[in-house]
């Protein structure tokens, strides 16, 4: 799959402009050996007990489309920022690299490596912005997701929050994201269209207002979608309005027709879904599911859930596709090598550890996770290791997972997950070991800095 | 400007499936009076004493291109979802509607209505979750970076936050957004290549990595880049970086090269910025500027500007492009009136005010922001009115104003605020007032729907 945004011309304009100053004085400097940078977060978000890794796709994707066409040159050089000499590099310029990562729907923890790039210095330094914009909302949204998967347990989850999601790429990448981590749809057309994600849908406020009678607005939608229809039963009065998809279901009754859903989008959910579900049974309508929505995050959820509210589905809108808790992970792209010589950032709070690294995951008898130890990649193998082969030379390994596998493995993934971390308190923490072998390394090159330091 | 995002075949898939499902009901039941909606924000978020309006330009774009092209329609038909008729009405669908809007750069508060669609219904419906999706995010970031640019004065503001923005799109409209609320430009090149946003940068850590030392990577950079140079000193150590500085402008200074800024992005930067500023001023670099960045919010860059840090410019990534305090505001696109009947939806904590709407200010002497009236666009005309035709017959209306234009706006809006608005706090508020015009309508619709009610 080839979006259109990374296929688009200016794929290779979305980046910082550092990138492109460094590229040159890469260029101009013979700088051209190979990198490996790692892609990490730096520390888990106060309220996140794991994480669940995603975006691998589209990353793949720009890495394999990455190029500047003509118009894009021909801007670059507009500005004048930029030596003819390296504008005409760009032309030919292609990511040729490697690429290992985590596959999309692992779980996955702070100060693990999720993706590493291995290439000439210049290719593996100007993917940088790009990489992250990828890999860090579509990880912050799974993450999110996968919250409201564990909450309405077997329950349908459907997002609605294309409307207040950041932009059009991150409506879309939002409903893929939250597909992967178990949702069952989206409401979202272009997500439907792109990556085959089920689609769902109702009816607006609007709609109901539009027809002078609200019974009417009932009426019409049925009479339009026999099938698979759900009615809005809050615009004016909640009670109100089941009593009336009562009688229209009476009025159908004799046709074959049936009412599929209602959805209720306001009020006191337990109480009315209660209310609703007495009126629906008492009116024949047994097999009319409840649906409800409305500002809808996963705490709420799982509190419905457990107060055995009669609700059959969830809509869950602004506060996944913006992930509005926590919106933002801490995370980086960095340095861990270059041209054999291991590397290390030491800036108060934002030291890295160094060198190509690996995470080895541990599992009780049930596959439950106890441990992962982030090691050297170099270091003999001594469990299950996270991080797989996925671009070689620039092109994608053959077998990558589809998002329908990838979403299989975050249900296997999330159904191992330890007890402490599947509460939504997000206060459970993991342990993550950082291998001796790494922190010698550090040691290693902190004192070679110091003596080499003036 | 038409953007790659909105002009793309599928920029009419980028809504939710019940538009399109309700479109179909609009169609078959012949429902295509005049229908007028209104964009608006239902309550202030916490943190937010005041909006800036932004995003309008890309309404208008998406509104203007707004088509249903024949792969588009093809892929609706494949889902087995809709009517060959509506299909076909698809085809030839066009956005012919009128748009009033107050200009972006307005400051502007909750229950106000920001945008009128006034269009036959199925148009006025179906361009409702990409317009949400416009007019709500730029709005959430014009309306971050007001603060920065509150906290900074007349300090240099630079959007670095396109890694975690939400998706390229909201990476590129957040440096539009934060250009227009004043910051003074942003690294994200393809930002500056579309909408003609100064464009700054500097140099990453893995610069400095990739060379074995430290000093080497500073005059390297300078080497390649004589003019308009920051160098990052603080990758290992920021007081040793920044003589490093010295020593290589003295070195440089026989060739006429000076360093024109070097960047802090870790660590105290109070303390840092004044030990880096005496460094620079005793070693000769006293025209050396100082710029800091790192999660910076603009809490912490107005108590930097208080304490009086000799720091001359910001970088403000992730904090500003995710708007991480206040990510999303509650707003909504709801039905003023249909077919010449206001209608009113009254969903517990989501009613809404009936009728078209306008916005009229009230000044002091001074041009300071007094009070706002939302009255009734039928209403006798008491004060400055701040929606203004956009659109008219779905094409824009000529002298629309460029960026430039709604910067300038913007500037002076900012100028404007009472000083109890500008306050970081965002525990200021401002009075707007419901007119008694709109109350009463309200009333009138709420007894005529009793008396109708079953």
């Amino acid at each position: 799959m080839s979006g259109d945004w990374v296929s688009d011309a200016n794929a290779a304009l979305l980046t910082d402009l550092y990138q492109l100053t460094m590229l040159q004085a890469y260029f101009a400097g013979g700088m051209e050996e190979r990198a490996a940078f790692e892609f990490y977060v730096r520390r888990m978000p106060a309220r996140r007990s794991f994480l669940l890794a995603a975006g691998l796709e589209q990353v793949v994707d720009y890495l394999e489309h990455l190029r500047f066409d003509e118009a894009a040159v021909a801007w670059l050089a507009s500005t004048g920022r930029f030596e003819p000499a390296f504008l005409e590099r760009l032309v030919d310029f292609r990511f040729t690299g490697d690429v290992d990562a985590v596959p999309e729907g692992t779980v996955c923890f702070a100060n693990e490596p999720l993706l590493r790039v291995t290439a000439r210095l210049p290719e593996a330094q100007i993917v940088e912005s790009r990489l992250i914009n990828l890999m860090h909302f579509q990880t912050v949204i799974a993450s999110k997701a996968a919250r409201c998967v564990l909450a309405a347990g077997p329950r349908m989850l459907v997002d609605f929050g294309f409307r207040r999601a950041h932009g059009a790429e991150a409506g879309v990448l939002a409903a893929r994201a939250a597909y992967l981590a178990g949702f069952t749809g989206t409401a979202t057309v272009e997500a439907g269209r792109r990556f085959d994600i089920p689609l769902y849908g109702t009816m607006a406020h609007s709609f109901v207002q539009a027809h002078a009678v609200e019974a009417d607005a009932f009426r019409h939608y049925i009479d339009c979608f026999r099938d698979n229809n759900t009615l809005l039963i809050d615009t004016y009065d909640t009670i109100a309005g089941a009593r009336k998809v009562v009688a229209l279901a009476e009025e159908l009754r004799a046709s074959g027709i049936r009412i599929g859903a209602v959805r209720i989008d306001s009020g006191e959910l337990d109480d009315l879904s209660r209310a609703v579900r007495r009126i629906l049974d008492n009116g024949g309508c047994g097999d009319t599911k409840i649906f409800v929505s409305g500002g809808l995050e996963e705490d709420q959820i799982a509190v419905l859930v457990e107060d055995g509210t009669p609700i059959d589905g969830f809509g869950v809108g602004t506060t996944l596709d913006a992930s509005v808790d926590e919106p933002v992970l801490d995370c980086a792209y960095k340095m861990q090598d270059y041209a054999g010589r291991a590397t290390r950032k030491l800036s108060t709070g934002k030291e890295t550890w160094p060198g190509r690294k690996q995470i080895e995951r541990h599992r009780d008898r049930a596959g439950r996770l106890l441990r992962d130890d982030v090691v050297l990649e170099s270091d003999p193998s001594n469990g299950e290791r996270l991080l797989v082969p996925v671009m070689r030379v620039g092109r994608r390994v053959a077998g990558l997972p589809t998002l329908a596998v990838s979403r299989e493995l975050a249900a296997r993934e999330l159904a191992a997950l330890p007890t402490a971390l599947r509460s939504g308190s997000g206060q459970g923490r993991y342990e993550v070991r950082i291998a001796r072998s790494i922190r010698a390394l550090a040691e290693q090159l902190d004192q070679a800095g110091a003596r080499s330091s003036p």
